[in-house]
């Protein structure tokens, strides 16, 4: 249940409510909120002349339904925003690791020359071998701080455990909680205590329930600046390297009120299928694009397969923006 | 292995040929050529100077394969054709069952004011319960074939066994092999016989390499006119009824020459998501579509929450013309 | 729902009854049986004064299910019977594809030494390429009814599809209806009609749900003799063929009262695992299991890498027996 | 490439030749080991007269592979010994969550009244939703270090995330690292720096090779104490909870040389099928069971479907000694 108290309650009011209920408090848009678990369907008595309005829900789907809130959310990702009646589809782009000060300045130019606004690149690198390159780590995201400045552009990365999550929020302006990560709860509470854009992916053996609850970690923290995240499930199929979940996104559409923004490359691992998938995410009338593009692909230190070149990576700017008219968007 | 024999070879002669290497004897675009497994990867000795071509394949994807034939096949539905270089992109509509004259009828009206030239109805429903509706058979062939004479729209209806393939064959202009019948050589080696096209849907377990061997099934028996429909995957969410594999269809443009349609109704199972699944997919470049549409959704016998109705299938027809432009196709 | 008419009712009463109903009509140890879908919750109105008793369901899982009939079902296989009260597993073997008449014999000898009862083949292979070996179709057949004629042994082999159903019940002791033609409907409609055992395979995509409504498709035709045999799900794990399910073995215990095979041979995918695995499934006191033995496996025209040799089957057999005691079933 | 180095070889010096190769370096029964990523396929030529040894392997499975050594690895549990030659099966039990004193006494009187050595009982809940509950915390690994002193028992925990690690390594004689936390880094190279036995489970979207790469995370580290677990794979079938993997399992005997423990519970999800699935487990020659019990499951505040009863545990472990027996292990 959420729960809007009246004006006249203060928060630390509120807050003393929350306790007594074992409830999450927050504050949003001016108002203190309190959310207890789904299975509560009536108004606790005790707050019975505190309460201004209250939802009940079928499920913890909560702070991120459409039922509590019809509008999908905005989000500022710094020199842009996305979402709510914005009707931008954010292009991010960039190489899968940060291996060099000279490779991370290439793709900083890239996005640059084509007017685009943030730049993604790994530094702690969830590989599933300790023997594979595991990333630049604080180096890493030094260089990409270093490109901020340079460019002007917003940067994002990826929180592998715990141990650094707060390195990540140090130094980048959207906070990436990998698809292994996002049952982390180390690194989701540490996301709701900061009001930077936080986008979560979703695991490749994440039901979509699962997904928004993890969403739910970090609102209920506090920090409605949620972004999803769909980038592919693990399926029988090994033709490609996981299944993109449209069905899903169209599923998250109607029933969430948070941006989408969704990773082809990761899904497809073929640079060859990014550039139709992409087309196909973006007619669907998304909130972004993560692409993976590379200077030189095939010395690339991690995911060599799925990267585009920045040639490949230009044209696909190009064709994505009649797709995205088509359907009431733009790139940006 | 694929063999193009000499101008000089007779068809009694190749015939002679395929028989003594227990190989597929086909004749096409005046072509007498033979396959084999693809686990032959040198020319048998015996066709030393009767071959004009050949090529050699790492699995038993060959008469499908971009390899053997680089560009698209044309297949010509009727009123229309797809493949090749039409960029069409046709919008196949209809209900899931044929029900009654008066509901087929409302649906061909619907397809005619619209422009649209194929109608699809099911006659033999492969339903999982032998206490559901099975359809209306044979009578609801004979509807599809009168709404063909009074309206000249092609149909397609789906085989569910062997036991009715010839019956379907004679009464529609497309054969479709269903998700749950495409590995049944029954109705397949049926369907090498004739020269209609035919629709296979991927089954939900199949993958995408026994997809294609499904068409090969077909094609070495003769009938190049083959046209694969994606229409989703079995997967562990349940949010949504399957998930569509638009990485696959990647795959299959990548990787094969047959033209694709796709079965957003199906995958999505809610009528809520299609019209967004289905701008994903003609983003794509496809060549066509299945849409499930109802004159009466709450009614239908059959997949009630995924069937559009008449104005939402308009309405989605007008949305899809677009975004075919922006990537240079046309819905027909 | 199932109704069970009064003894006054006469069969043919009860045929026209079924006809008003659209109901399925079955006789079943003496018993005039009405069959509806599970959506009818309550007696008919016509039936008030014709019905004994009566059982409603949740779902259409009816005539397999425990709470119509809470004890196991006895199926008689010719040589030996299981479920019921026999506590017996029977150790079905042999090759995987029946490949000439020294083979088989020597499978029959194999089986013969150690007292077993019932023997495999495969006549028609679901191959899933044309380009493979197809089986030896009615020559298999013939060849399987020869070593019933010299050994004593019943036999059991697949139907493909409806093409060929007939010859497969007259020359069969046991149908197998495989796990790609599970869905049949010609099939299973056929195999309605004969009183044979008839052992279903789950779909490796197929849900526990549907699995069983295949059988009811053969019980609500009037053929009782159904088996279920669990074979492996298709998953993302490629180190082995497929995932045997013995969740959903347990969940089968539960729910249904129809005895229960299972083959890990197909499961697994390789021979290595296939005896630790057989030892797992018949610790769960089961009904039956299907193993493929082959005197030469490395020379085998199909599933080479999964197939025991003899002196590997012979050790299998004796590893079995105490397993099977320890949880009170004797192997036959 | 697995390197050991000939005895006359420091460790000081083996550390520093690790640096230059960008190896692991570790000592194990007295030898210094070096370990590459498995591209290496030569000897480097730094190594020519240093090396006693080396090993190639085909991918990054090394120090858990058969191919490394044979023999499966002895686990030293505390109060027991698993794998090696001891043919024990361990059987673990106790709650799904540490709930209170009287809760978690009880279970560990039922475990010492059975003569059994080793208790389970969840503190950190890697719950997906932030409404439910989520473990006492610091309190219940007190509540388990309490339990060890009284009744001489060793107990096993969950680490969720990083930032708790070190206390469960502090309190604990076993450490989990579960399902949903197998890829955190944080945890598993702080495992590595221990000597405690470290359990490692299964993602349910976990392949095998990527399963036994988050052991060569701790293994590379230096600690060779590790425990396999599988506890079900997420698949379409949703009638069970989960999918239990024992074709992995035979694989998993198959390649590695790390004990196997089994947790049916969390795979059947349901009471009513976990005795039969643990008698299957232990048919298999398995090293351990993790089974959830329950003073009184119906009031259990976390995963009530699936935990027996203490009668329904002694009844299991009654049941599971014979079977045990019948291939040669013992239940200790």
């Amino acid at each position: 249940m959420i729960i809007h108290l009246k004006s006249t309650v203060t928060a630390h009011e509120a807050n003393q409510l929350a306790e007594t209920l074992k409830a999450f408090h927050v504050q949003s848009d001016g108002v203190q909120i309190l959310i207890t678990g789904s299975g509560i369907k009536e108004l606790p008595s005790t707050l019975a002349d505190k309460a201004d309005n209250y939802w009940v829900f079928p499920n913890d789907i909560q702070l991120a339904s459409k039922k509590y809130r019809s509008e999908k959310r905005t989000v500022d990702l710094g020199n842009v925003k996305i979402g709510g009646a914005t009707h931008n589809t954010v292009l991010i782009g960039g190489p899968c690791s940060v291996e060099s000060e000279e490779q991370i300045r290439t793709s900083a130019q890239l996005l640059t020359s084509l007017g685009l606004t943030t730049l993604r690149g790994g530094c702690y690198k969830p590989r599933t071998s300790p023997y594979s390159f595991q990333g630049l780590g604080l180096e890493g995201l030094k260089l990409l701080a270093k490109m901020r400045e340079e460019f002007g552009l917003k940067v994002i990365t990826e929180a592998r455990d715990a141990t650094h999550i707060q390195e990540i929020i140090d130094y980048t302006d959207i906070i990436q909680v990998g698809a292994k990560a996002m049952y982390d709860q180390g690194i989701l509470r540490a996301c709701a205590k900061t009001d930077k854009p936080v986008l979560i992916k979703r695991g490749f053996g994440t039901t979509l329930q699962e997904f928004v609850q993890a969403a739910e970690f970090v609102m209920s923290g506090g920090n409605m600046n949620v972004v999803l995240c769909e980038r592919g499930l693990r399926t029988f199929e090994t033709g490609t390297r996981f299944t993109l979940d449209l069905c899903g996104v169209a599923w998250l559409q109607e029933y969430t009120n948070l941006p989408i923004i969704l990773d082809p490359s990761h899904a497809m691992g073929y640079a060859y299928g990014v550039p139709a998938l992409a087309r196909a995410c973006v007619a669907m009338g998304i909130d972004g694009l993560l692409i993976e593009a590379h200077p030189d692909p095939k010395v690339a230190k991690s995911d060599a397969s799925q990267q585009l070149d920045h040639e490949q990576f230009k044209a696909l700017y190009q064709s994505l923006k009649p797709v995205a008219e088509s359907v009431g968007y733009k790139i940006v």
